[in-house]
C-alpha cells in the first residue's frame, strides 16, 4: 500500500484537519464528535441538511458543506457509517430552529445510525434515503438499491430549496422527487485499498473490468473484459435509461462522476461518448457535471448519473452554491 | 493499459468534444487547428492571456480558460507540445486588441514552438516561461527548471490584472514576478500510462516513491523508500523553502497539487502536514489551494506549491475567476 499517510488510525483526523484549515471561509471541523458544519451556522429560520456515512468518497460530504448545500456533514472511517453521536451533536450545532432533515445514502449501516440518531434527537426533523443505483438489488451493505453519486445532486437541489426557504416537508418531499428523478451506475477499472485493510478490496485480472461496481468495491452485475469507452458508456446508459424511463425530448442532468484514479481526460472522454447516447435516444442534456464528486479512494473508473429535470429543478440545480467542491453563482 | 478510451489517436479531440459540450457556458472549442476559447472572445480592449502544451495535465490549461484567466488554451497530444498554427490561431481568435501574452511553462518543445508562433503572428505580444520545480535542473525535456503546478498561480494572477485592464507589458511583468514568487516539487508513488505507449513510463518498485519527480514522469531528485506523509511533506517543503527562502512571516499560498491518481483525502492530510512545516518555519498560509489542478494523467503522487504573497498578489488571487476548474467570487 503506497498511501500518503502518518498512521493508519490518523487519516481521518488528519485529512479533516487539513481540510478545514484550507476551507475555514467556509466550514468549521469539529471533532470528537467529528462533523464539519458550515462557518455561519446555524443559519437561523433555514432547514438545517445533514449527511454523513463513511470517508473514502471524497468530496461527498464534506467538500459539499456550505451556503446552498449542506449545513452539516458526518464522516466516518473509510468506508464505515458514523455513529449517531456525531450526526446529533451536528444536529444541535446547525439547527436554525426550521427542523433537521438528514440525506442518507441507502446503506444498511448507515440507516441503522441516522435512524439511531433521529431517536436521539427528537424534535422537527425528517430523513431522504437515496438509492439511486440501478446496477444491483441487495448489495453487500444494502438492503434495495445502494445511493451513489445522485445523492450529489439531490443535495445540491434540495441545499437550494433549503436556502431560498422551503420548510422541512417541502425539503423531504423535494428530496424524495430528486432521488426518483435520478438513477446511476458505475464501472471500475482497478480496486481501492483501504488504509485499514492495507490490500485491494478486490481482484481484477489485468483486462476485467467490473460493471456494475459499488462505491466501496461492492460487486456490480457482471465482470467483463475491458471495452471501448463509447461500449462501457451505452452499457451503463442504456441500463439508467431503461430504468429511468425519461420522457423523449425532455431535459435532463447528466453527471459523469470519477472514484478517484482516473483521469479528468477520461472522463470528459467518457462524458462525450454518454452525450452521443443521449443524442441517439432524444434525451436532451441540459446540464452537466464532469469530475471526481463521489469517489471510493483511489478506484479507476466512473459512474454516470442522469436526472430527468422540469423547470423547478434545473433552476435549483442553477441556484448559487458556495461549497468547497462545488461552486457557482456566488 | 485501462483506460477509457475508444481508441489511441482519438484520446485529445473526443475528450475535447465533450469537454466543450460540458462547459459551453464557459469555452469554445476549435478543431484543426485545435485550441479551447473563452466563450466570450475577443474581450475587447483586454490583454489576451494564452497558454498551452501537452496534454494529460488537466484541467491545465483548458480548464482555466474563462474570465479571470486564459483567454485561450492549446491543447497538444498528450505529453507532446501544441504547434505553432494552433497558438497561431488562438491568438487570431482571441486577440482583443490590446496585446497577446503567452503563458508557456519551460519545456524545450513548447518554448520552441511558443517562439515560432510568435515569429508568425507579429504585433503586441509577450511571453512568460514558468520554471518553478525546485527538484532538479537540465532535466528530460528542459534547460534549466521545469514549469509545474506554480503554472495555475501565474494564470490566476496574470489573469486578474489582465481582467482588470493592466497592459501587456504590466501583465508580462507581472507574470514574471509571480514566476519569481514561486516554487514547487512533487513526489510520484507511481507513473503513468500514456495512452500511444500503452505501459508505464516509468518502474516504481513497490516500497519506492520518485522523490521531485516531473509532471511528465521525468525523474527527480532521487528515489527512495516510502516514508510518512509528514516525512515526504518535509523533504518537499524543506527543499521549496531554501530556495525560495520567504521573509519571516510572511503570507503565503500553499497549493497542494494532485497529480490524478490520489484521492482528495490524501492531498487534504499532505497539505495539513505542508501547513504544519509552514507554521514550524513561520511562515503564514494566507491562501490555500487543494486538488487536482496540473496533473500527470493518473500520476498517483502530488506536488506543493508556496507563493510569496504580498497584498496585491493577494487581491488579484481573491479576484473573480470563472473557469471550469477554479471558479470563485462570480
Amino acid at each position: 500500500m503506497k498511501k500518503f499517510i502518518n498512521a493508519v488510525d490518523r487519516v481521518l483526523t488528519e485529512s479533516l484537519r487539513g481540510f478545514g484549515a484550507a476551507h475555514s471561509d467556509i466550514v468549521r471541523v469539529q471533532m470528537e464528535p467529528t462533523f464539519v458544519a458550515r462557518a455561519d451556522a446555524p443559519v437561523k429560520g433555514k432547514v438545517a441538511l445533514i449527511s454523513g456515512g463513511g470517508s473514502g468518497h471524497e468530496p461527498l460530504h464534506a467538500g459539499f458543506v456550505g451556503r446552498g448545500m449542506l449545513d452539516a456533514a458526518c464522516p466516518g472511517q473509510v468506508f464505515t457509517s458514523c455513529t449517531p453521536d456525531q450526526m446529533a451533536a451536528a444536529a444541535q450545532a446547525v439547527d436554525g430552529g426550521a427542523g433537521v432533515l438528514f440525506i442518507v445514502k441507502n446503506y444498511a449501516g448507515d440507516v441503522m445510525n441516522f435512524e439511531m440518531a433521529a431517536d436521539m434527537i427528537g424534535g422537527d426533523q425528517a430523513t431522504v434515503i437515496t438509492n439511486d443505483d440501478v446496477a444491483v438489488e441487495d448489495s453487500t451493505y444494502t438492503t434495495g438499491r445502494r445511493g451513489v453519486a445522485g445523492t450529489v445532486v439531490v443535495e445540491k437541489m434540495v441545499g437550494a430549496a433549503a436556502d431560498k426557504g422551503a420548510d422541512l416537508a417541502a425539503c423531504k418531499a423535494l428530496g424524495e422527487r430528486v432521488n426518483k428523478a435520478t438513477r446511476s451506475m458505475g464501472v471500475a477499472l482497478t480496486s481501492c485499498t483501504v488504509p485499514a485493510a492495507g490490500r485491494p478490496t478486490f481482484q481484477l485480472g489485468e483486462d476485467e473490468i467490473e460493471m456494475g461496481v459499488g462505491i466501496h468495491g461492492e460487486p456490480g452485475r457482471k465482470r467483463v473484459k475491458l471495452e471501448s469507452a463509447d461500449a462501457i458508456a451505452n452499457t451503463l446508459m442504456h441500463a439508467i435509461e431503461t430504468d429511468l424511463k425519461p420522457k423523449a425530448g425532455a431535459p435532463a442532468l447528466l453527471l459523469v462522476n470519477g472514484f478517484g484514479g482516473t483521469p479528468l481526460m477520461e472522463l470528459y472522454l467518457m462524458y462525450d461518448a454518454a452525450r452521443r447516447y443521449c443524442e441517439g435516444r432524444n434525451i436532451k442534456v441540459a446540464r452537466s457535471l464532469v469530475g471526481n464528486y463521489t469517489t471510493s479512494l483511489e478506484m479507476a473508473g466512473c459512474s454516470l448519473t442522469l436526472t430527468a429535470l422540469d423547470d423547478e429543478l434545473t433552476k435549483l440545480w442553477d441556484h448559487p452554491v458556495r461549497t468547497a467542491a462545488l461552486r457557482w453563482g456566488v
